[in-house]
């Protein structure tokens, strides 16, 4: 990979986070992969088309899959948010010929509708969230492929502590 | 994409679990991208070697980022996991070029150690976990990049109720 592709998917994944905490819903549909991107890509054929469909996992949900369903679920969360900010820290970008992989954690400051009239804004909540984001690219530039979103319930910040005490059934302290 | 590639993934999806099931540390060293797998990918040049580094979230923990710190926490889990068994739901691949994008419902049973001696097993836990996992096509077969997963905390199946109460800061019920 080079450089500028690191630079230009660092850009992209901030693009995506900029976004959610604007608000701006139809910015954030050109963001993630869309069927007409596959064509772009350089090493793709028409015959992968079907192929490009996109998935996200939001902190503690199901997976969503397909264009419709993910953004339909985006509505949903600015419905319901009136301030979102993220604070990445430990972006680990790897780019792949057309495909790059972005780790980062999102440490964020939300909250949400005020819960009476005259409040300006409902109680602020911190939380620790990683994710895994996977980007494509078109000739439109970087287009998100997957979003995978999820809660660190480590209590410890200690690495080898969290790591000594956590098993795969999600109960890591 | 072709049907010989989507089966392929799936059985290299499914053999990353079976492994972890099994306890067999050493396969599951084979199944995750190496440094040596790049220059045989079919779009990658030996300069793109120092990209492949894999990353690993467990449900609730941390980013886990380069073979070392994935593969170390992969031994300890094994160490504290005496029963795991994981039931594969939605299933849903996606295969553009020369990556893949897995995401699926892992329906797991574990139990660790027995607590006490003489007892056959610690009790048995069910949990609902859903996973993105992203493959790279090597010579060598298609080989683990990233795994992500996490707990779904909602607490109602019915996806329109939970995309409804659900929001980005992780209390989706």
């Amino acid at each position: 990979m080079t450089e500028a592709d690191v630079q230009a998917v660092d850009t992209a994944n901030r693009a995506y986070y900029e976004a959610v905490e604007r608000g701006a819903f139809e910015e954030l549909t050109t963001l993630w992969l869309a069927p007409e991107d596959a064509e772009y890509a350089e090493d793709a054929d028409p015959d992968e088309a079907e192929d490009t469909s996109v998935s996200c996992v939001h902190p503690g949900w199901p997976v969503l899959t397909g264009r419709g369903e993910v953004l339909r679920s985006y509505a949903l969360i600015m419905a319901n948010t009136e301030y979102i900010q993220f604070f990445l820290t430990d972006v680990h970008i790897s780019v792949v010929a057309d495909t790059a992989l972005v780790t980062c954690t999102e440490n964020i400051l939300s909250g949400g509708p005020a819960p009476k009239e005259g409040d300006e804004l409902g109680p602020l909540v911190g939380q620790r969230v990683v994710a895994t984001n996977v980007f494509r690219r078109t000739r439109d530039g970087w287009k998100i492929w997957s979003h995978h979103a999820s809660p660190v319930l480590a209590e410890s910040d200690d690495e080898s502590d969290e790591m000594g005490n956590g098993d795969e059934d999600g109960s890591p302290a």
